[in-house]
């Protein structure tokens, strides 16, 4: 059987999965209409996502109902009313949830339902909100989606996510569903998008609905992005935004590769081995880093809010250990009810002298030599070296990793609000081996095995 | 009194000193004409340099002397007839050297006489050996030189030896007495040239004999150089190919200082005061370097033949450590009767993984990945960074310096023919304070200090 044959065997849902799927989706959106009319205000729900496109894949168990209300109502109204009916509908197993606004998500016959209040706008010109924009990607998608097409899409949506880079959700930083059904529409096809996309550079651009003139005047709007997938229904908006650097690269590379190489493994990669505890501290003594491990609790917050603010918290942290010469070699985060941030660096104990080099022959070098001539952290200079650059040797200030980790986990700016709240609750630095006693946090031994024996997925 | 008198004060020599000077080198060019006279060639003593020209400093006690022979002979006749005379007139105080050519050195009446056989040439095309030209630079500059301009030259002398960058022998790397002379004779006076040379900047071109219609021509025949002066005797010589980049840099900035805040100190700056054990100890404590010595006994060779091969082996040292990633810091080479390497580096142990970086997105991997996928090296990879680039992480070879060096030093390429030799019979490696134990080395007390405490002369 041939690879596409084989995927699609694996991932795409079948009559009786279809059939159920719709069964569930009708009686939400029933249910929905119902409480509407009974409560009173002028709303419908509408089916939207994957469930509602035919492009979901067998595993995917999520179905989205959005709740349209008219424009005449303000935010705060529409809000309170949505999340009313929301509430109603769900029940007791309903959860409140806030991103950019306000949602209820629920457990539906197996199902993971999010009830999400918007507007229902006639002019996609007033979207002024992600919610907003969803109901008119529904009717872009599905005027132009074929079944034909919607099998390629299952073929990309597998192949992100066995690459890992699936989901746009701020853990993932990857491609979400809408993207790949437009990376679809706007190549025709998953073999010719694959073609396309290893040739992808930096800053590609992509304006399906050809809403700009020419890439420079769509260039004007944004700001430089590794990936521009211009939003058909709103030209403002790229939908790649959520794409990260690192899981961009990743995507062209695995398009690369497969156009040289196609094989099943792209799809369904080989899992990570767990390292159970003698060979984490074998792999530990071996790589022999110097391993720092921040953790604390993890502050209640939703995951998109939460991971954000873990990887601005490890930005501040490594950029800080760079800039006073503590060379970071990797870095990454981690969550369930306890939250890891690992570094691991090159060297943790630096000499306490430090050079400052000065301005080059042609400048003037006044100011550079009364900074430092009578400055109590002098040690040498100004000298001139061998290559021709004037120099102070000044003391360091900080001569150890650790003591830079405590004093910015003391300031803690540049956190985010709630992980600098929960750090400031408490924290611990653990370091080298002894992280192996973080093997007690459910999932981590998963996290740390991945992160050990890191690995593009088809190469593992 | 002002600066200018007050410095030509303390270095012009007085009547006693010339008339002095110039008995002695009256009766060893007439030693050399009766010597050559009584052994046959027909060859005749010529007084050079600073003694001939009137532009040595009170402190200097050199006398050199030029045998000059016929163009008819041939180097070795020229080498044997001459270094014959030479003999002759030093007797058994003498010393043979060998630089370029060979030479007599001897102590005479408290002056260091050099007595140098080379070629009487008229035509200055055909000279092709240091030697050869001078007797050529003699004449011109004589020719040139009013009293006034031989002040100025004692100036820019005194001037050049405060910041310590007066010599041209390769254990220095400085500035000449004739380049002196020529740059007088270029900008006209002390203060000119001082204010001239504050504006100067890498790769500066002096053609005081107009040789060259501009510089792009001059360019052609020289490697891109820091100072270009070209010998106005033979255009195919740089006067300052000796000039390091270090040195013609310190220089630049004591011309650009000296403009703007002039004084004695320039000319006489404090000396450096030599640490004693304990503060010695204090100081190495202080900085915490990571400190190596290579100590080894000196090869027996002049100066001019050691420090570049000293430097060489210092190079290739500092080049291999930084390579493998061992950051140096600072290093320095010394010797009198031992050979001194110093290499103060950041970081003396490194961890076993090391990143290895692939090609840019738009490049293809497959060399990369096929060069290190089943590599018995990896540990980690390929996986992609948050910037986006595609890295396998691998084993160091090395993780520690000392290892390195030993290394290099079983190795011993690129460090020199002798220096290779000597170190091939032993050597030794001193780390951290233990560096003490070669306070007994005679001179290498002060060399530490002045390492340690380093700093522009003016700025003691």
């Amino acid at each position: 059987m041939d690879i596409r044959s084989e995927v699609l065997k694996r991932v795409k849902p079948n009559e009786d999965n279809i059939k159920n799927m719709n069964k569930v989706a009708s009686e939400l959106v029933q249910r929905v209409n119902k409480s509407a009319a009974k409560m009173g205000p002028n709303a419908h729900a509408m089916l939207v996502g994957s469930a509602a496109r035919g492009t979901w894949i067998r595993s995917e168990r999520d179905i989205d109902i959005f709740v349209l209300f008219p424009e005449v109502l303000s935010r705060e109204e529409l809000e309170q009313q949505g999340m009313a009916i929301a509430r109603d509908v769900a029940g007791s197993t309903g959860k409140e949830r806030f991103a950019e606004h306000p949602y209820v998500t629920m457990r539906f016959k197996e199902f993971d339902v999010d009830l999400v209040p918007c507007y229902d706008l006639k002019d996609t010109r007033k979207i002024k909100s992600a919610v907003d924009r969803t109901p008119h990607h529904q009717k872009y998608v599905e005027g132009r989606l074929t079944p034909q097409l919607a099998e390629e899409v299952l073929l990309l949506k597998q192949f992100a996510y066995g690459a890992g880079v699936y989901g746009a959700e701020l853990k993932t930083q990857g491609f979400s569903g809408y993207l790949c059904e437009l990376l679809i529409l706007h190549y025709g096809s998953f073999e010719k998008l694959v073609y396309g996309a290893s040739g992808w550079g930096l800053g590609k651009i992509i304006d399906i609905g050809k809403r700009y003139r020419d890439e420079s005047e769509s260039q004007v709007l944004f700001e430089r992005q590794q990936l521009l997938v211009i939003d058909p229904v709103d030209p403002t908006r790229n939908v790649a935004a959520a794409v990260s650097l690192q899981n961009f690269t990743i995507f062209v590379r695995a398009c690369q590769d497969y156009n040289k190489r196609a094989s099943l493994n792209f799809f369904f990669p080989n899992k990570v081995i767990p390292l159970g505890p003698s060979e984490l501290d074998r792999t530990l003594k071996t790589r022999n880093t110097r391993l720092f491990c921040l953790t604390f609790r993890s502050p209640d917050v939703v995951p998109d809010v939460l991971y954000p603010q873990l990887r601005k918290t490890e930005k501040t942290l490594t950029t800080r250990l760079a800039q006073l010469g503590f060379e970071v070699l990797r870095s990454d985060v981690w969550a369930n009810s306890n939250a890891v941030i690992i570094l691991e660096l090159r060297v943790s104990k630096l000499p306490r002298v430090r050079t400052r080099v000065g301005p080059p022959l042609r400048m003037t070098v006044d100011r550079f030599i009364l900074e430092h001539i009578n400055s109590p952290d002098k040690l040498a200079g100004p000298f001139v070296d061998p290559v021709g650059r004037i120099v102070f040797e000044l003391k360091r200030k900080q001569t150890s990793a650790l003591d830079v980790l405590k004093d910015v986990l003391t300031e803690r700016t540049a956190f985010g609000k709630n992980v600098a709240e929960a750090v400031g609750v408490g924290y611990e630095i653990i370091e080298g081996i002894k992280i192996k006693k973080l093997l007690r946090y459910p999932g981590f031994s998963e996290f740390i095995s991945d992160y050990l024996t890191r690995c593009l997925p088809w190469y593992r």
